[in-house]
């Protein structure tokens, strides 16, 4: 049943309108945001004056135009409030800051073989790293507004909880809980989710996705996993544990996985498999992107048995994602992680079984495109997560801010997640 | 941004919650519904004058209740007004009426062999069963708002037309605009749909479905199809050729298929493959439910090879379910057609299946069930479709009314689908 509008409700709306117009066209006149946004100019300049505010935007005096009557200074999204990005690998950590521009601000990344690895002595070693980004931060006058963190299992983003990664051996682990108890700065908004998931949402926001109504984007992380976005929204199933394309069988009776499954798509495409198949021997240190290099330059070299090792992982990626097509109809395929380098063999393959195999092909185009995003993209994802709550709801960012540009931290409640997370 | 409610569209948006909530719960009086939708009463009790003025409620006499004052009389929904429902199958034509109280008024069932059917002379018979029906209603004073059709293939549902049905043969035949043709009663509201698609709706809306999440529905109908219910809406993927389940991989390098695929589902769980398989000789022009009728009976006698068979069906249909359910993230499936009675030989091992198989089976339960709604789920959806229109929308009635209950047919401009079709 419809209702009168809210006044604040409309104010605070339109504030996160204005921020997000900002934000995705760059540096604007108010003029043009009135006229783009089909609100009034007064309207408009009193909000882009609350968002400054908020230090959310500011002027753009470089960029001031000489126009008739007084002259007009674009108006620009700062690039000092950021958020932590965190992601687990199986083969390493990384740690990122991103702020609101979409602009990577600091990365560090930590090889190191988390198999099968005791949960809460691996995220002490996160929380190191993060604590020296929001020192990095502090130093270098960036508010800080949240932190997210891309783990490779299934999660329950709204408890803020690892329920099961079967490649690092966790099981259910009380991430977002533990790191708030862990980082020495008191607590802040902590997202947890995916790592497929958070690559998929970087590739929509800051990739080469944007603008696509549907695709999966597919992330090699010794594992398989998939991320998948339908009409600009994640798509979480039923329950929140869509995206499991590393489990869907693509052999009868093929070879134990990790899940305590058989025949699943990471037996026959995941890093070991593909290193082992082309007869290359373990690299026991080494991370899976430069495993991936490796094989694919054996490949290019014309060695037999990589390159057949690469058709059968092609032949096996092509019958999931003609499965995972036919069931969720999708546009676009991304390939990322340790698949970006072996692209060049995969991608023909996979689009060609997915105009044989998907039903649809006929009426529908299906494409195949490499992620440019590289090893960052979880973690990218995972810092955007907390900007775009920013970006929605502008109003939040001080409650939100754990430091305020070199000042002292902020006491609040912890949150698991900040609600309004997609 | 929020705008000030508009008046007439509060009006019709209450109309809506008014006859939605008398639908629901049966006879009910007005001030219940008042304070079950927190409407003020007169409100509610000139909104119930409105849907009667439409001939969509009536008092329920027999049921008056002596309260303090005026006697309470409950308001019920009228049974007059009714849809059309056809399913084109691969072995017959369906035809049933409908009516906005969910009960079935007419069915007929015609068994023909359609395979490599002529999409055109089909059409005909189908226009003629309808015509049947139209006239049954006509003679019965019902008041026929619409049509909907379902059919075993890919649907543009937006421009009425069936794209590829493999097991009948047909690509690209404009079914909407060619029912309408034929139809003698001049124009009326078609809706057009996938008939698994179909099926999904009705377990949702009739059968054992309402209250679910997220649920899979899986038709067998000669092929297998399969309907996907998330958050109480048809999910219909990026493009809406989502849910064919029929045409996942589960044979690496498995029998041809009708689609000109490998190993697809169909080719192992079909009726045809089951009965060949089982070692059953062909029976031309027997229904598909006869089949698995007579199947049943073979396997309840111990008959080994239609027992391995039914182990085969149910090993594949294991498969491809845990990928459904890896990528989609499902609570429910739910086996139709000609699976329903083979189910005691399926249901447990796909529930074993789903538990060893899917990643997040430990945090998830999975239940498979057996339909309740027989040969006419997709007709019944297919009017139900229509009929969702009036009951959220009841103000479309009169203009969507084909007869007035007897009276003379209604000269419109056709349309393809009813706008607002789920």
């Amino acid at each position: 049943v419809p209702r009168r509008a809210d006044p604040t409700a409309v104010r605070r709306a339109n504030l996160g309108v204005v921020l997000g117009h900002i934000a995705a066209s760059g540096p604007i006149s108010r003029a043009r945001v009135a006229s783009d946004t089909g609100l009034n100019k007064s309207t408009v300049s009193s909000l882009v004056a609350e968002l400054a505010g908020l230090r959310l935007v500011r002027e753009d005096v470089d960029r001031r135009v000489a126009s008739i009557g007084r002259p007009a200074t674009p108006v620009m999204v700062t690039g000092t409030t950021v958020a932590v990005g965190l992601e687990v690998g199986v083969d390493g950590l990384t740690v990122c800051l991103e702020d609101l521009t979409g602009a990577l601000r600091y990365a560090v990344r930590k090889d190191c073989d988390l198999r099968d690895s005791e949960p809460y002595s691996t995220l002490r070693q996160l929380a190191t790293l993060a604590g020296d980004a929001l020192s990095y931060a502090r130093a270098h006058g960036l508010r800080v507004v949240g932190l997210g963190v891309g783990l490779p299992g299934i999660v329950d983003a709204s408890r803020g909880q690892l329920l099961r990664a079967p490649n690092l051996g966790w099981q259910e682990v009380d991430v977002a809980r533990e790191l708030g108890r862990l980082l020495p700065l008191g607590t802040l908004s902590i997202a947890v989710e995916n790592e497929a998931n958070l690559a998929a949402l970087a590739e929509l926001w800051v990739g080469g996705a944007q603008g696509l109504k549907g695709f999966i984007h597919v992330t090699g992380e010794v594992g398989v996993g998939s991320g998948i976005v339908i009409d600009g929204q994640l798509f979480r199933g039923s329950r929140g544990y869509a995206g499991e394309l590393g489990h869907v069988a693509v052999r009868q009776d093929g070879a134990a996985c990790a899940c305590g499954s058989r025949g699943c798509l990471e037996t026959v495409v995941g890093i070991e498999a593909i290193r082992e198949r082309a007869g290359m021997p373990p690299r026991p240190g080494t991370g899976q992107l430069a495993i991936a290099i490796e094989l694919a330059q054996q490949a290019a070299a014309g060695d037999p048995c990589t390159v057949a090792a690469l058709e059968e992982a092609a032949e096996a990626l092509g019958i999931a994602l003609s499965s995972a097509i036919n069931l969720i109809d999708l546009e676009v395929v991304f390939l990322g992680g340790f698949l970006t380098p072996l692209a060049p063999w995969l991608a023909r393959p996979v689009r060609e079984a997915l105009a044989r195999r998907v039903l649809s092909s006929a009426w529908s185009t299906f494409d195949v495109k490499v992620s440019a995003l590289g090893a960052h993209a979880a973690a990218r994802g995972a810092a955007a997560v907390i900007l775009r709550v920013i970006l929605e709801r502008p109003w939040l960012v001080e409650e939100m801010a754990l430091t305020d540009g070199g000042g002292p931290p902020r006491r609040r409640q912890p949150s698991a997640t900040p609600s309004g997370t997609p």
